[in-house]
């Protein structure tokens, strides 16, 4: 088939050349952000009397006849149309005649590629947007049901200090918080429209670019054509958004799958978010935990590519931008099945309360409340750590623990004791007496759940304008 | 040494253990915000009268001076602290006795290195924001002072339409100006004040954390103490945002890198800022130039080792965060290198404008002006780009370039060329053509200096609010 | 549908679920090695008296059949399934009845896809291997046809030295040596045969492992099962292979689209091997060798993505590792297609000898041969090699080069020049009197030729072998 | 101060570009391969009449006298000279007088680097295997000791089967001793002779590059010049050799984090390889296992930082490569620090035998020998699993074990059980039926022992003879 660019080549494309370039194959789902795309392009055409108004109209009819087609799945593809825009140019001219062959005035692929990415990735990131608050919601759901919930804190995987299962929850609701702002931002990056930028270098036909960007619902256009065709910085930022937010993910499925275990056994996942063995026949399996800790790692690699690709590229535009597409896509196609995926495994999963307020309770877990206690009597800090290191260090060589030592025993360590330190010994006191903001407890957590409801309205509300 | 930890341990920490965990060698770059921070600590402490004013005092006063000792480089280190926070603290207990024990009530590391970090990369990033206005600015005086000067466009690396060498330049500007909004938005998000997260958990100290960020100059407090301590999104996107701008500045550097061959020989770099060879007495090399570029893989490693550090991590704070140090100090310190050394090899060297101008007549660089030309009289765009590559191609076969065309070779094409032909072969015209908002032409141009004078305006009156 | 696992639970998976987790989307291309893992592990089965002889047959007959579909385009997927090995076993129950069922004795899926595995990639790094060979042969082809044909030899994108088009095509040659013996060792790691290593722990029935390999051509088997189901260092050590490779022909394709261009003009590539643009008529752009390039990055990246899935991941086998496919089929894809289509484009294109030989000429690039000149008269080479920086110096203030000064002007700068100096000044001599061992003269090259025939034939020994 | 490489240029360096370009604050750790590789080149220029035997000799002591200097910690160290290449130059030529400057005789500083660079890696690797074969010992010796301990395998974290911890330690043994095949193969890469290729293109002057070779202990010489500058494969290889061990090494840190959990409580870490906090007295914190895995993601990091830095660089020589040192010299230290500790915490640390027994015991583990039961009472596999499931199920429900249930239990499931069905249950007697081979019964477990005595003992005699 000959190219529609190829009026100066001898030769035909090497097949596997064909192969090798083509984007067809993935390009094709920009399909409608492409022919929305022309169809404003050919409407400001007319406005600016570029072209007659009754060809542009014929060109739009066109246009909206081969998105029928593809809505209805009977458009056709061809390999040797390399990408969705030659492809959709050439199915137009077959069906129009060759007013079709005015689409392309004041235009490049170079522009039009740049427009098509950014109406795309707009789309997708409201999607994605929309999963995040909803699976905040479900972590604040599972926060409030269950939010007189003791379980143990860590640090270093070592129980630490006690702290509210709610608490925890919410800990992560302030991480995703921030990952819908990094989206947010994002989507204002892509917000600037690029077409009249031509190849490089503008256009020397009359156009109105603002035009453009208000058919398509731009906040603004690009300054610099050159600029305008190089950059992918939005297509970054999407996937460093990503990346991030995998990284919190990633923690939320590590500790899902370690609650799973037999020697946590803080929660069950439901039958439904798990699987089975093919030979071992009492096991119950967190793959979707694991699968989602697993695809860290691709969308890791997928801004790594991104980024390497971009590297030390002169301007303006060069094929290996190309690249752009099938890793974003990659990742997009992963993030919304995985977020979909996760909140409905935390809205069914089940709490074991009771093991969680066990564990809360043991492992000396209310030291610093006894070095806190100390300090609140006249200690300096230093001191008191030292003190109760002690303490501990002996319930230990003589396998006791905190609850079992009497008034005697404390005051061997230190004068400062007094019969009211067994009410910092209990871990539900513990958790209550940190009310710092920010901090445990119950009136602390109920004052975050104020701030997330603000948070969650103010994103919806984002998405609706949007 | 005795650790101030060591209360419930046997033995001490075995010497390669010591000099392995150890994060003195690098950590101690933050003693200047570790000391502020204490300071501010023990000042709101005293305030909500959990010390007395006297004890406070005595210790901000241990704590100056401290920060005297390290100012006059007379401060004495000890691997066996661990890291700057234990130094400093250890050596404020040597200078005021036990009372110094009293500095870490209501605090823990984890809640102040946090801290330290925040602090240090707001105060990082400004340096780097300045930078990056300078760097525009150098950017956009070369182009003013070439704003006559035509270069050939690129594509995929082939001569593709002429433009302004400032045109080009520019683009650069507004890459630059994404960058210089990211680390804004990165110094925002570092612009949360963590401290009273204790450990993990809060604290049940009746403290005031919107008195220490006031004293420290933060906007904000952190809504949730798990998160507070676990979270290292701020160096994530301070990373990111480096690796961004590293794209950027590699492909400014290896624009420079090709125009400096003698090939191109589009620009000649001065003296102070090249090399020459120790066995090639002629050399004289783009050394700068290539660092740069090659020090974009170590800023995107820098990255990658961060995020991977980060992957699935179980809440709260876990050993491994103590990695999050040195990799962005090392990005720190090459960006302030890089940068300086660029603007200085930016504003030192010379354009060639007579080899540009040459290169951008060529090479049938007005091709799509003859074919817009085509479309101006009648033809459909698809059309008028099969008939200029059907001239490009018999050129090519008879050696001839458009210039040599007589009207009667074009009319062999086309009937629609007639002898206004002739006005859109030149160069100089073609750029002038491209009008369009963000276009080549010198009065599009011409606007964008505007609008870049209204960013660099703004980004310093950021900077100066910061 | 209910799963062959499913005995112990209450529900369903969930849709999403099943969408999300599910590996037969892709894990289908593992059909054959599927299908030849299970025959040998049943025929063994039936040689070490675990199943009936005519059982054993049956299964296997079931089997072929099942193969036989698929070669046709006949088997029938669903998703419910999971991944290829579930899919393949139902549907053999279907056909042949429950003596189906006695299939997976002995043996578990995290054995079973280890294996796949590693036969797939097996039979896929030989094709690699073959396509490397003959990139080889096609460079060293071009390094013979243009054995007269001297060029610039550039250090930091400068004219270095004068050398042979041969010889900077052998340097290319050596590093794909490298790669090639990296995918031979990487084969070797892979040929080891992990079946009967059950789900982490080995099992209980009477098995032959040596059998199963001998039959499946493995020259090996694992020494411990818990290592072979969690063993993922095979693909680590291919994507490796694959990102160094990418990282040499990415620097072929870098000089080829810096050859292409009008300032180098060394080369033509073939119309077949580049194609058009949509805007500019004239534009014969060198896509493939950009895509080449920008493909680089994608190899990088996945890389990284396995790297970060498997760190950390405690023993034995967790779902995680369900990753390692895509990125390693998605590099397979793309290694063979651009090691085609490069293939193709170095056969194809055209010298430009003259350029070339005129490049190689001048900017000083005798200055070496002068130095050395010197040297051999007796001065030191640091005295030798500052005259002659000397003498570069004037000839640029003065716009000579070397060829323009006589003998008085070289006495000027030292005594020590003579007459013969004039013989040195010569591209051609220059690159002759290289002639060390590896160097650039036409005899060293012509030696490298013979390394490289012996090289060829025993890759091509190892090829058939394997 | 004047360059040695200054002859042509009219100005001096700036000083930012000094201090950014330089390497010498960290390539002066390859002085002693740097001296070393210059008396080898030295002495073979005398050898072959380039320099005479008394002018070698004296540069020869000069280089002793330097190398003297460096022991002593006397050698002082100028920015300006770059690199230490120069710097050791100019130093000599202080010391020696003019003839100091014959030593740069028939070398260039890209031929040098090289040369440097693979005498200090391979000294290196040499280190890093020694430690690797002493990991492995180590882990030996600890499974040899505890031989009788079994502890459950698990799968998806999940208890999967009860193992013998031999055979969980002896699975890292193998995958280390992968690791130390991967280093060796990267000595042989690096294990190439480079000196003699000069800054690209070899030398006019008569040298034996195999004389070089066989004085500094190589083992073969480079085949290409222009390769042999280019070339840095071996570096990737070892950067990559180390990430995949990171991968290994950061699994076994894992599980010591999660095995010193309250919850899990396998191991007690020795309190020489653990630290406190600063805040809660009763934490003894895994920070080095921690540590170590943070520290992968620096490894990573490293890795794909080199990998982009070579991306589509032209041949030859580019400063970009300059950024190969500071990445090797990082993950080296980190890596021979990190094993050294992982060593000591290992043969330090104590099982907890009764609770990996405890655990191993419950949890359905020996569901699949109850499986393998029926199978060899007669069922198919498929069906087995589904009884045995259904059995697990009700168990479940009822809130039972297995151990609880009475024949008459299992025979309401199946009319295949029999009253020997109780020998099956035990946890010991699971372990010992797989008796497979690479499985994990304590047999099979001591043919690995004799297999991995024979593989020290090979590693020994390889670093031997190195």
């Amino acid at each position: 088939m000959s190219k529609l660019w190829g009026g100066r080549f001898d030769k035909n494309t090497d097949k596997v050349v064909e192969e090798f370039t083509a984007s067809l194959p993935f390009d094709c789902r920009l399909y409608k952000e492409d022919i929305a795309g022309s169809i404003a392009h050919v409407k400001m055409l007319a406005k600016c009397k570029i072209l007659p108004d009754e060809e542009a109209e014929q060109i739009a009819e066109g246009l909206r006849e081969i998105e029928r087609e593809f809505e209805a799945d009977r458009f056709s593809f061809d390999l040797a149309d390399e990408d969705i825009h030659m492809s959709i140019e050439r199915t137009l001219m077959q069906k129009i005649g060759p007013v079709g062959g005015k689409l392309h005035t004041a235009r490049s692929r170079n522009d039009q590629v740049a427009l098509d990415m950014r109406m795309y990735i707009k789309k997708e990131i409201k999607i994605v947007c929309e999963l995040i608050t909803s699976l905040k919601q479900t972590l604040m759901a599972g926060a409030r049901d269950n939010i007189d919930v003791i379980m143990p804190g860590y640090t270093h995987m070592q129980r630490a200090q006690p702290i509210l299962f709610a608490h925890h929850q919410m800990a992560h609701f302030f991480s995703l918080q921030r990952d819908f702002d990094r989206f947010k931002l994002c989507f204002d990056r892509a917000d600037v429209m690029p077409l009249g930028s031509g190849a490089l270098a503008g256009t020397s036909f009359p156009i109105d670019r603002e035009f453009v960007a208000k058919e398509l619902g731009f906040s603004r256009i690009s300054e610099n054509s050159l600029d305008a065709v190089s950059d992918r910085d939005f297509l970054l930022e999407f996937q460093f958004a990503a990346s991030l937010m995998m990284v919190h993910l990633s923690r939320i499925a590590e500790e899902l799958v370690l609650w799973s275990t037999q020697e946590f056994g803080f929660v069950e996942l439901d039958d439904s978010y798990t699987t089975g063995s093919s030979i071992m026949p009492q096991k119950k399996n967190p793959d979707v935990a694991e699968l989602i800790r697993g695809k860290t790692g691709r969308t890791f690699g997928n801004l790594l590519a991104l980024l390497t690709t971009l590297k030390a590229l002169p301007l303006a535009y060069n094929r290996d931008l190309q690249e752009d597409k099938e890793v974003v896509f990659d990742t997009l196609d992963n993030l919304k099945l995985l977020l979909s995926t996760l909140i409905g495994m935390l809205s069914t999963m089940q709490i074991n309360k009771v093991r969680m307020e066990e564990s809360a309770g043991g492992g000396f877990s209310t030291a610093t409340d006894l070095a806190d206690y100390l300090v609140k009597k006249g200690l300096s800090f230093r001191e008191a750590h030292e003190v109760v290191g002690a303490i501990v260090k002996n319930c230990i060589s003589d396998d006791l623990v905190f609850e079992q030592l009497k008034l005697d025993d404390f005051k061997r360590f230190s004068s400062f004791f007094e019969s009211d330190v067994f009410d910092v010994l209990d871990a539900r006191s513990s958790v209550e007496s940190r009310a710092s903001y920010g901090g445990t407890s119950s009136t602390s957590v109920k004052r975050q759940f104020q701030v997330a409801q603000q948070i969650i309205a103010d994103e919806k509300a984002w998405i609706q304008l949007k």
